[in-house]
């Protein structure tokens, strides 16, 4: 607290991301990253535009980028945003598209960045509760006639759920809300997930945000992305100009770019993961969880047994680290990220081992 | 236009960098950058940071590179945050500390950046016009009593005009405004003004921005830093983690560190600037142009008969870019970086050719 805060700072409620330890040793499953790098491309695009350039400012646009994204998507240039991660990519759409009179509404178990914005930027919402299953049920979005929906946001597949929609649903929510922005958050949408991309053309109301961090290996880049109709991007160049005009930096651009040119090794990269999730999951139900139906380099389990918070504490003793939200609906959880042939193995032998204790 | 749009994005006017063109034998001086890379060390640690872990985030409080800015300055780790270039940490001090029921007070001629934040964040403001001599008189920032002054912000030097202000100076607006917060933006403060820093252990109110973007040759890696007492830092900490958790990517801490590592290189990329600067300032005062008296890595110039507008084109058929500024007052000048010996002898050659047409 101070007198020189701005009367914002202090209604704020700032989000706390998954613990970044800098502990050898330890076997990391708490923030959704790749067990491996990315693309060998990535490194050889990075070290030569250090060599060279550093000097000067980046590409405002990041052009060459969003041409690569745009044709990489099937797009024209106009319908393609870049940003630093899509965190900030979000931060934009929520203060540039998601803020209207009406409530904003999104699903009251989901990534928990979106309350957060919403109280940086002011933004009216309400929570919609996951289904029985922990599931988002497109009906339960539907408001009386006369009850003004200012906005929408999902992620899908949802976090930290990791339970995807079809293309159905998400068309008959985009529908539903013809005149209210709809952003569908696909950050880990290359895991087997279905994604919005074929109903950007007919649904002016569709933003999608991507993110390389996840399927890409690229979390330590920082590059995201938002894909829809040009009134849509719009908006969000015009808040990122307001803010700051220059957010990827060289590095991040030319990295990005080198990603996006090894389609084989991204392929294969996302075909490992879900191989790895299979294992995993049946390991886990193996050992007494209940484990939600995943789309995503992540799974959401429950023991039939024991707690989720101690669970976690225990692999924490083991250096194994997963995520545990204390938060209502979610407490018996833990949020495990799809690891390595290794990585699962060594879980789930030392889940084992807490479990016969 | 949009119905799409929250309201907010109507009423922003976007900021308009300096154009970065990819045109092949440009004489770019009209982004302030250095005519030199930055220090050999910073492409070894990003290539090393390339070809290890990018699959991971990166430490979302970049606390590394906040300790070696603290060690840096002698200051304790608390007095010090991180950001996107300084544009990020600019908008972060407009919404964490500068918007007040009290006005924002800052100079008519400046950064063109400060309004537009002031429109992304609904901030009153007044402007405060330079004297004369195009120079900051801290008197004119001082308000009847029962005028609330919210809060102050000031680049020393300023921009475009490269004037810089003595510490006494600073220090007199500081006590005039002991219960307002007041930003020093010292984005070019390295090229001979003298920084506030020592100021910092008395003033409470004093936030100091910083960037590596221009005395360290780093525009194309974004990176800026504030300096100020815990309670200012905290605020823009909870801003910060309330608009994106890792702003920084891990390539940039990584070359931010290896930056601060050199200081030979960057005493010596200051001294050659501010050698370079002279012999500019002579040769323009030659050709007819006065020049105001700079104390950043940019001079801003006006010739005794040809207009700034017209001298800009001239000089652009020339493959020299310079910037000129289409606003009342300054719309004479030209604001010319100081580029290297080779760059300034080609600029007043080119701008000898044109006065003697």
């Amino acid at each position: 607290m101070s007198q020189f805060w701005s009367p914002l700072v202090h209604r704020l409620s700032p989000y706390v991301p998954g613990e970044q330890p800098r502990v050898e040793g330890l076997i990391k499953l708490n923030t959704n990253e790749l067990p491996f790098g990315p693309s060998p491309a990535v490194a050889g695009a990075i070290e030569a535009a250090a060599r060279e350039g550093l000097q000067l400012y980046p590409d405002p646009q990041s052009g060459a980028l969003c041409e690569a994204l745009a044709a990489y998507h099937g797009m024209p240039r106009d319908h393609v945003f870049v940003g630093n991660g899509s965190d900030e990519v979000l931060a934009h759409a929520f203060a540039g598209l998601l803020k209207h009179d009406g409530q904003l509404l999104f699903p009251d178990i989901t990534y928990s960045f979106y309350p957060t914005y919403c109280r940086l930027f002011g933004i009216a919402y309400e929570t919609v509760p996951l289904d029985g299953a922990m599931q988002v049920n497109i009906e339960d979005y539907r408001r009386a006639t006369g009850a003004i929906v200012g906005a929408v946001i999902l992620p899908n597949p949802n976090a930290p759920t990791g339970v995807g929609l079809g293309l159905d649903a998400v068309e008959r929510l985009l529908a539903m809300h013809a005149h209210a922005p709809v952003v569908i958050d696909e950050a880990y949408v290359d895991f087997g997930a279905q994604s919005a991309l074929p109903l950007i053309a007919r649904y002016p109301n569709l933003l999608i945000v991507r993110t390389l961090s996840k399927s890409r290996g690229l979390a330590g880049l920082r590059v995201g992305y938002a894909l829809g109709q040009p009134h849509l991007i719009e908006a969000l160049v015009r808040v990122k100009d307001s803010f700051n005009s220059y957010p990827l930096d060289r590095l991040a651009q030319a990295g990005a770019l080198a990603s996006l040119g090894d389609e084989d090794y991204f392929q294969q990269g996302c075909a490992a993961i879900i191989e790895n999730r299979a294992q995993l999951v049946t390991g886990l139900e193996r050992l007494g969880f209940a484990v939600l139906p995943s789309q995503a380099n992540f799974v959401f389990a429950r023991h039939s047994a024991r707690g989720g918070a101690e669970l976690a504490q225990a692999l924490r003793a083991k250096k194994i680290l997963v995520r545990h939200f204390n938060a209502p609906r979610i407490d018996p959880f833990l949020r495990i990220t799809v690891g390595n042939g290794d990585q699962v193995s060594v879980l789930l032998q030392a889940l084992e081992d807490i479990l016969s204790c």
